[in-house]
């Protein structure tokens, strides 16, 4: 089992959200971001006339290794969850995987890691997805829900 | 002049926003991402009967701390500018700047740390606030604007 | 097989390191990171009376995840490989994960999450420790090993 | 008064550093890594003859940018201080910053982003150089100086 698995196992508290689901999209987001910091660096180690091509690849990589890595963190947090905050953050990194995987996409054919970085970014994308609808913030209340309210003072 | 300010006006390219106020809201993001992680720590050291009031301010002080010093770093890039990832992800800081403003100023007469925090995450805010309507992507596509596409391939 | 080995695997140029203790030293670097930003979460859901005792494990958790975070993405490039860079980066992440497991380990016995959080420090330590004799710089050189060097202008 | 002044002015416990010094390191970390962020997108937008020149210079701009980002939050932190953890840190910034401004310098006088942000590097570095004496570890003990103890259990 792994390391993210575990912790959420060992949480003491309660978690809106299925852990073991949780697990998945948090793994998937940071193999995601390692990919995506590895394929803008071997991007820039492809011969000179392949480096025009690959500027827009390596940046959309840098922005999605960005995201991700700060979406797993929001994710790994429970104290204090704020449906309407993991809501934005996910939808940003859905946002960004979807970009990266287009981006690198294009050149899957002619650069192995540009291959599997977009299949990275595609299983993140589809992870993210699958956790959207249970995001959802509660009805009518305009207001983040708020799952493990502040502990009140002390008398 | 800031380098931030030095670094969009060396940028070699077309830049789609206005680099005077892109830098201010960048500047407003890096100081609100110290501010929060400065703020989480100084929380740490309150007195142990003031600690459990404050967990809730911690968690949020460390998303936001995060999500701003992403976004900051998504606003410093514009090779192959993509409005709709730009946008995506500073709609998540607006609602973490929101949402750890809100926090830390239910302490703000109680600890100054917080009241400062408070006031950096307002001031993120509305620089973001007003960037917002500048990323919006060309009507009617529902694809990305890219404001700076790959270089083609080179004979 | 793991994206982080795959990516090793697709890199165009050469790399320096043993490419699979290469991969198991990022594998256990970001899974720490995960699993103190995780522990960071979970001390802050303890009971009040808990919290005066995490203080410092919360504060060492969060610089082990920056420090280990920061660590996967240097190990991740290759490109103008730099091993005293490399090199000083890696030891600041040899103190940090072992600053961390201590920190963690006084509490293993009361808190599943620190248990498992300093396992996964000491995890990334022994990885890190094996990885350091391959980081030596060239001798008598006092100047950066650079495995790529910066391709030439061409005419 | 800078944010960054004013969160150390307002830490409710002591700090074993200068806090003007502190503040002035910290502000320099974060503008060294937002212009390092910076300064590798510039780099991506240069001309395609350019590129083959710039890729170390990327690299070592990516690199310093995540070393100086993750510095100036472990300097934030006071709370449990370890001045190994510190030290070792601080000295990979140094490190990082001296690579990149050598790297960025090569290319001073063609590009005006890599002028600019050498001499963000060369400020972080010789804020870094002056704070090291400070963060010498009490002598002869072997283990980490701890400024702010964890606070015992309570009865």
């Amino acid at each position: 089992m792994s390391y993210t698995q575990q912790m959420l196992d060992a949480y003491p508290a309660d978690i809106n959200l299925d852990r073991k689901q949780l697990a998945a999209v948090i793994d998937a987001l940071t193999a995601c971001a390692q990919t995506c910091t590895a394929c803008a660096d071997a991007c820039l180690s492809e011969p000179a006339e392949q480096l025009p091509m690959l500027t827009r690849c390596i940046r959309d990589d840098l922005d999605c290794a960005d995201i991700c890595t700060t979406t797993a963190a929001v994710l790994s947090r429970h104290t204090g969850y704020d449906a309407n905050l993991t809501r934005a953050q996910v939808q940003a990194a859905l946002q960004a995987t979807k970009t990266c995987a287009d981006s690198c996409g294009e050149h899957a054919d002619r650069h192995e890691h540009c291959r599997i970085c977009a299949q990275a970014c595609r299983q993140a994308h589809q992870a993210l997805d699958a956790l959207l609808p249970a995001l959802q913030p509660a009805a009518g209340t305009g207001s983040p829900t708020r799952a493990a309210p502040q502990q009140s003072a002390r008398p």
